[in-house]
């Protein structure tokens, strides 16, 4: 005969669905490292595919013996699509519905392009910022939270003091996480992945550009001369643009310097609770 | 006054361009760990936007100070719009010209999505495979290789052999180089993606599928232990499909386990010359 | 005259020491993906030199510019002789003590090696595991987890009850993190390295050997095969042997499957608060 | 009884031994990614103990089945005490004698740390660079090749032209690759990991340390200004020096800048054959 039928015959068995006597909840299972096409939204609304590396989870209670794996990729098939803040209520529901669950997370992390114009001469280029949706929801309540990281320059504010000529500079990686407040209709308010780019680019020495002629060179390296900072200010300076930002309902900023000094890297961290 | 006045009084100057006493050649000299989002095509012709990772070099001769590393970016920002088997050509000579140099090589690594059918139920998502396309112009001859790396099943036949049941299994990964022919008119053969990934899963013991409901998962565990294979029987399967295919002028083909029962990798390698 | 003279004659500018009227004190600052050599004990008490990967960092009131990266390598330096659970709260103490913090956090993370017979032959061979140690000092109260990752066999139970032979398997990773509980005196009881490891090779389907003959491969075929487990069951089998162990005050335990049939992985975490 | 009385009653199948018709020889075919702690010497002839990465693998004729994985473990397990330059011919001898093969390779990756005493201070701290030793032997020829990566920093002498004031600089990794010749009795001479260092060191802007107090800052910010390098001067510098040096037979080397202006790296290769 054929497989249909014979599955038709008898069903296989569910062993995920037997029940578990150990008396352990899990906290959190599913799936990782998924590599995915998804599409997401740029400034203007429009749909862009990327490569996205995704995880999805949810709580399982004591009393099941396993979760349904291949249901995140039902669930993920489903909504390829589009993966933004406005559809992530919807998978997170969907995720809830589908694995019969409690509690839900989902994380999707993909490049971004940024186009940058050089300084002087204008040339553009596109720049990467590496972004991650981070989409939760435990019983009534959605959480979603924009993580965008962005490189920059920076130039150490101590080496300029101390030196006769010259001041020890370096590629750092400014990352904003920032959980938008809900507006009346319970939507969560509009941040763009373009306004921590360049949250990120105001705070450090000077923004990090693809594509540089000698005048656009000449241009940054002045520019970070100007305007150093420790990884301290990097993070204060974005905390500071941050808690102005009547979006926010609470953020984090962690700045990490390649110290061209040391085969080590300096970072600091800032945590605003909403 | 402002500084576009200021630069055309005074030009500044070009370190680069100087002249080098110390007699030494530079085999390649470049850019790497680029991010930067391009177009590739599908099967059918159409532009797919991916996120890639792009190293441009060229030979720089002895008595040459430096290279400019701003024009490699002007020529792939011209290009972005497409990189391909068919528009390669072009970017080598547009480096070669616009770097003024004897020979140049550009690589463009990607992740591209084939969409499989689970092997039962039929239902459809997407699977993974890594994709490089390696250009490389000496002097009049240019050369283009297609990489593709895709994840599969393996099963090891001692382990079935000499085992009362079962047979440890595990992911494995094929990555297939293929230099084709060139036609009438000179131009490359075309040899997809595609192909490459068929002959990858072919040659291992089961594809492997993002989404698998029971059925599927029953199909594939059986299908894995009937085609049990070692690193070794990977190569050869793979070798055996590519050196008949007329359009391939030579290969390699390397295929590692992830092993199930150790932390560390089994790989083996086939290289065949044109 | 010379520079020595010159520092004596006139101090550099402090730069981190000045004050900052911002008003945002700073979460962490310090420095990491720091590699030096430092010394671990074995479970003979016997030093071993390793290559660890370190990371360590402050809180930095809001009032003050900047931390002093440099003193973070001194304390390093001055205990480069022992990292372990008697010699951390030293190393916190010093930290606190040197950088004029309140509190302070260091993870010192290193390659760690086990002998393992094979099961049959006897044969021994070298098992890797991941240990991370992480200190962390928040006014007058010290915390200490001891993390251990460690290389296992899972074979999936679905897998095996719906197919008619074979069943996939894989390699997985258990990370387990446990905070000792504190004797009489204030010392955290020890626990071994390579006690964690034996918790997570109980709670997989075999071990994982580097070096197996025949004979050995058939006995963890056949041993993976006769204990399935889901992630799931992995998580809840070390949980239910750590829950039981005196010396733990807390744990959480990771499972991750690299997914034999799939390209990305399943995973499970159980968290167990103090 | 038991299973050794078993396994000498009737012995397991030898699969690998079988004869293979396809007519395809394996170029390589060993284990790879295997973490493994070893012995390596310092500059004066002490053991030390590393976690290593090594791979291992040998030529397989076209008329056999497979190779026998296990036994590279055991030719390393034999040889963990120490793997040096003058214990590498022994280890190939062992591998291609112990896998009946006529050709092999093994590659074993560390880290390897220095002691770099801050220059105006003096105060000493470890500085980490990795090494790679890399044997090879195709019938009666050894290979050896001693590989080194260490970090620099450089400073941009374009930068610093154009610029009124400042330049931009980064950390820079140079990896040198060096052939040794063979003295009268055949043994290769002796180059120490630490002169392929001080040849990077040399080759750079200034060399990278671990601890650096602020007249050690104010001493390398200035060092870096006064000798500015492109990717290409790094290569020339070091080829330079190689190029004079007796014990050299061939080399190649590579300098990558983590470019503090952009986030993707520049790099140049040198490679001087015997």
């Amino acid at each position: 005969m054929n497989k249909e039928a014979t599955m038709s015959d008898k069903p296989l068995p569910d062993i995920q669905a037997g029940l578990d006597d150990r008396g352990i909840a899990i906290d959190r299972v599913g799936v990782s490292d998924l590599e995915y096409p998804i599409h997401v939204m740029d400034r203007d609304g429009n749909p862009i595919p990327v490569s996205a590396k995704v995880s999805m989870s949810v709580h399982l209670p004591h009393h099941f013996k396993g979760t349904h794996m291949s249901r995140f990729l039902e669930v993920l098939a489903k909504h390829e699509g589009e993966v933004t803040m406005r559809t992530l209520p919807d998978i997170l529901h969907d995720l809830k519905d589908r694995l019969d669950a409690q509690s839900t997370q989902i994380e999707v992390g993909f490049n971004y392009f940024v186009t940058r114009e050089a300084p002087v001469t204008g040339m553009p280029a596109k720049v990467r910022c590496h972004c991650t949706f981070i989409g939760e929801s435990n019983g009534a309540e959605d959480e979603f939270t924009l993580r965008v990281e962005t490189p920059v320059t920076t130039l150490c504010p101590c080496s300029k003091e101390i030196s006769e000529y010259g001041a020890h500079n370096q590629r750092g990686y400014v990352t904003i996480d920032v959980k938008p407040v809900k507006d009346d209709k319970g939507s969560w308010e509009m941040v763009l992945i373009e306004d921590l780019v360049e949250v990120a680019e105001r705070s450090g020495s000077a923004p990090i550009y693809s594509l540089l002629k000698r005048e656009d060179e000449k241009h940054v390296t002045e520019q970070a001369y100007d305007n150093p900072v420790f990884v301290e200010d990097v993070v204060r300076n974005a905390a500071i643009i941050l808690r102005e930002d009547s979006r926010v309902a609470s953020f984090s900023v962690k700045a990490v310097n390649h110290e061209s000094i040391h085969d080590h890297n300096a970072f600091a961290v800032v945590i605003q609770e909403g």
